[in-house]
């Protein structure tokens, strides 16, 4: 006799495709469903401070691992985390979402049941939801295993959310012990694209007179980074758009620093927009990524987005990016075109140049510039960095990572507190990583409580929150002094402390950049969470991030543009 | 020349409705419209740490002024607060909800723009938002006057949210100098319904043997708290929801305490459902307020509801509340029913005694029965007093408040940690009165940040956090002593310490009752904020909450019910 009910069977779904965290709020409809998390075998639940954190934070672990999960209660913990979902759906980030719901009977009574409009209609939520998820799914004890399969199965097939809401009722109900084999994605590519695939590349690569590579996000996203690795081992000139950093190794020879349009430097400018071919792989342009649509890539771009191939003229679809990627390298290898291309873009990018060789006094007042240079000074290989939108994601846009580093923001939703619970996420997806999370103090205060969470999980991360006394990001772009970008006045090391029963962190406050080492510098021998609050002044503001705010103040404030 | 834009005149237009605060989050798609804020006369802007605690807060205001206004970015902005939305929905609270959005050019050219989901659509949250809004309305420079004033318009008449997406050119538009009066309801009481009703309830009250009332939430909401104190004046024996507190006076010699069904103390209980007549009034049951569902009304009941009236079969609509009220205090006032009628309900209910006579040691170790005593015993007129769903709430459900006092909670949407930011709000509406919450620390932790806003604006507020190590409504509803229930452990005074840098606030941890008492008693000449921390055994619950636990946890696990 199984003991198996609808509950343990998501649960053992979610372990087949990694996840050992579930991340969440209890409520009284998804009490009964914890039992079977606390028994499971392999995933443990996280007890987050609110349910906008638990989102987050499952998101930063399906960045990681592939697929996250949160679970919430009915109505208020859903809509709580709902901006956390949406997030998840507009960064391409596949995240599933479990919503414990009142009993079938209780649905079919249609009575003002608490968490409800009190209007007897069940469903409200579940449509705002589909409008931020892929796949939906609303179990009964009939469809509950199919259901779940699908919304998993598509759910990781379109790197984006899945929602199901379970009645407390469905979640015990038995299921048979599962004969049919897990979750899996079919494989895309259909049969013969790639040959025509392969002889078109061919031809474009033999009359082209140079090539480089511009590399986004969705590389990562589509499982594509080996493929990718092994065209950029020929040696072709690379760069990768800001929300794409992690899919590349900046300490390459090769790197020419990120692609932004109009705002990228000179070098790295003509080095993609000159190129006689390009090739785009994984790239979404966003505003903020793009120099508010500045981009202009060369005309005969080859173009590799999920599931297909532009040519010119021509579309080469369904192909997996990790198949058109190895097309590549192979017509890549065949031809010359990389001994004709200049091997690192030519001229060195000053905008890259090894931290190491940053220059100025490090023992005088902090500024935003000595800020990011020694944080950038003390990255390591195997090092998690989660920077939030702002002064964090824009100050570090324009150091150069060292191998094995893997930098991330929330660049498209940007939503700011996003990077602190994405960071708890991303941390216990990877625990053998160091975890390092960037952030302003206005965007801190939006997400703090996880702060302790991050402690009572005794996560050993460094997090580094920008004190300049308010929105910084917002300031640039309009109201520099006005009232509205004034923020609370916390005591942030005493503010870890009153999270910290345990004596776990060790707050510090750095005035110069020589001090925001020496707390790096100490973290490992210390032990337990470092937390760095770093001083610097409300108006100083890293030039790429100036540079931005100018064009979305401009694209604010007129009605054409 | 006039300098109105759209912006002005929605400001304006608040501002007519009784609106001095506006709570938020700025972001890039509001800040311009911020500036209009900061120079307005009459309207203060009250930065939140978060748009959830924003929200919360803009009900809070409304619950005590009659509208509240709470402005937030596109997306990011919007969907973190959309839970506070909801809640106003569920809870009949009149919000407008701004929310900044990208410009009229930057939507019609439909590209990959940040805190939107990158596929050129930019109504997703205007389509998730219409299913927890009742006005909606996507402005434009042509119908922007037309539609705030609608918006504005229907949400004061419906009693829930509205919900303005303003395009950040938009905002900026001019609109002539408004010559048209500002925004009025049309009464909606019919010509002739009022003599059909009164002739109606004659009839009734003439066969009546005896009489008795029930008062819920929505007499506030419809403004009718007048009407009937009025009709109460003349010796109506009366109940009210747990959910409608606020609209009786709980001292007076007629008051039975509150009705929650068969979790009602037997003399309630016998009141209400043996009344020959019953007039219930503003009354909506939900599971939790109705001892799920388990409320007996007679068959005589007078059913005064928004809009309508329902005797036996026969409905009278449209009509005012407050005018159905006054044609039955004027019957009553002919009639000799209420001499009929027992004055008190008959045998005093010892649940609602004075609590001044509540009995026990108050020096030893503090228990739910001792805290919300000793709490109860320090209540004066005048206060505003916010109790969130849990301990609090409940335990605090049977203690008779002083005349004067406001008693609120969230009872049908249920969110936990909605009281504290919802305190920062009232305490704005009315700072003239003392405003109190009682909190338990799980459900602090859902909105800490707030705290911190609270000592930014110097409400003297006192803020009484319940610390029994979790979610003890859950755990008693199921899960008593399940990992799942436990919270991150916090250091609530030192908090308190780093959420004020300028010594505004006074923390205690109380492990007694008379350390309770000695912090209230102490607030008025200390002056500031007072944060009583509470610590009480985890697994201690008040009698009322555990009788309702009991059958939340019974309606969660059956199939049927």
């Amino acid at each position: 006799m199984s003991d198996a009910n609808v509950m343990t069977h998501l649960l053992d779904r979610l372990a087949e495709a990694g996840v050992e965290k579930l991340f969440g709020v209890p409520g009284d409809f998804t009490l009964a469903m914890l039992d079977d998390v606390e028994a499971h075998p392999s995933i443990e639940w996280v007890g987050c401070a609110n349910e906008l954190g638990a989102g987050y934070a499952a998101d930063g672990y399906a960045r990681l691992r592939g697929l996250g999960a949160v679970c919430t209660t009915f109505g208020v913990g859903e809509l709580s985390a709902i901006n956390a979902i949406a997030g998840a759906y507009a960064e391409h980030v596949p995240v599933i979402h479990i919503v414990g719901a009142p009993t079938t009977a209780t649905q079919a009574a249609a009575r003002a049941t608490h968490h409800t409009l009190g209007d007897g209609d069940f469903h409200h939520f579940a449509r705002m939801t589909a409008e931020v998820t892929h796949a939906q799914a609303e179990l009964t004890a009939e469809n509950a295993v199919d259901e779940i399969d699908r919304v998993i199965r598509q759910t990781l097939a379109a790197r984006r959310p899945g929602y199901l809401v379970i009645p407390a009722d469905v979640a015990k109900a038995p299921v048979p012990e599962p004969t049919h084999p897990p979750v899996e994605e079919a494989p895309l590519t259909a049969a013969g694209v790639l040959e025509q695939l392969r002889d078109a590349v061919r031809g474009e690569l033999a009359t082209a007179r140079s090539i480089a590579l511009l590399a986004g996000v969705l590389v990562q996203r589509m499982g594509a980074e080996p493929a990718l690795h092994d065209v950029l081992a020929l040696g072709i000139p690379h760069a990768v758009t800001l929300w794409g950093r992690r899919v590349v190794d900046e300490s390459s020879p090769h790197y020419l620093g990120p692609y932004i349009g109009a705002v990228s430097t000179p070098e790295t400018c003509a080095a993609i927009e000159d190129a006689d071919v390009l090739i785009a792989v994984g790239v979404q342009f966003t505003d903020l990524m793009s120099g508010f649509f500045s981009q202009r890539l060369p005309a005969r771009t080859i173009e590799i987005t999920p599931g297909s191939v532009h040519l010119g003229l021509r579309t080469f679809e369904p192909i997996e990016m990790s198949d058109a990627l190895e097309v590549l390298r192979d017509a890549l290898a065949e031809s010359d075109v990389v001994g004709r291309s200049a091997p690192d873009g030519g001229t060195p990018d000053p905008a890259v140049v090894a931290d190491a060789e940053a220059v100025g006094a490090t023992d005088g007042p902090l500024d935003q510039t000595g800020l990011w240079n020694a944080v950038a000074a003390h990255l390591q290989a195997g090092d998690v960095v989660i920077a939030d939108q702002g002064t964090s994601f824009y100050g570090m846009g324009t150091h150069r990572m060292p191998t094995g580093v893997t930098f991330m923001g929330q660049p498209l939703w940007a939503a700011i507190g996003y990077t602190l619970p994405a960071l708890l996420g991303a941390a216990l997806a990877a625990p053998e990583r160091r975890p390092i999370v960037l952030i302003g103090d206005g965007a801190a205060q939006l997400t703090i409580a996880e702060l302790g969470t991050l402690i009572r999980n005794r996560v050993p991360a460094i997090v580094l929150v920008v004190n300049n006394s308010g929105y910084t990001v917002e300031r640039a772009i309009h109201g520099l002094t006005e009232a509205y970008n004034d923020i609370a006045a916390w005591n942030w090391t005493a503010l870890v402390s009153a999270f910290d029963p345990n004596g776990f962190a060790h707050p510090f406050t750095a005035r110069t950049a020589d001090e925001v080492s020496a707390a790096f510098a100490g973290h490992a021998d210390r032990g337990g969470l470092t937390f760095i609050e770093a001083v610097v002044p409300p108006l100083d503001v890293p030039p790429l991030l100036a540079a931005l705010a100018e064009q979305a103040s401009r694209a604010n404030s007129s009605s054409h543009d």
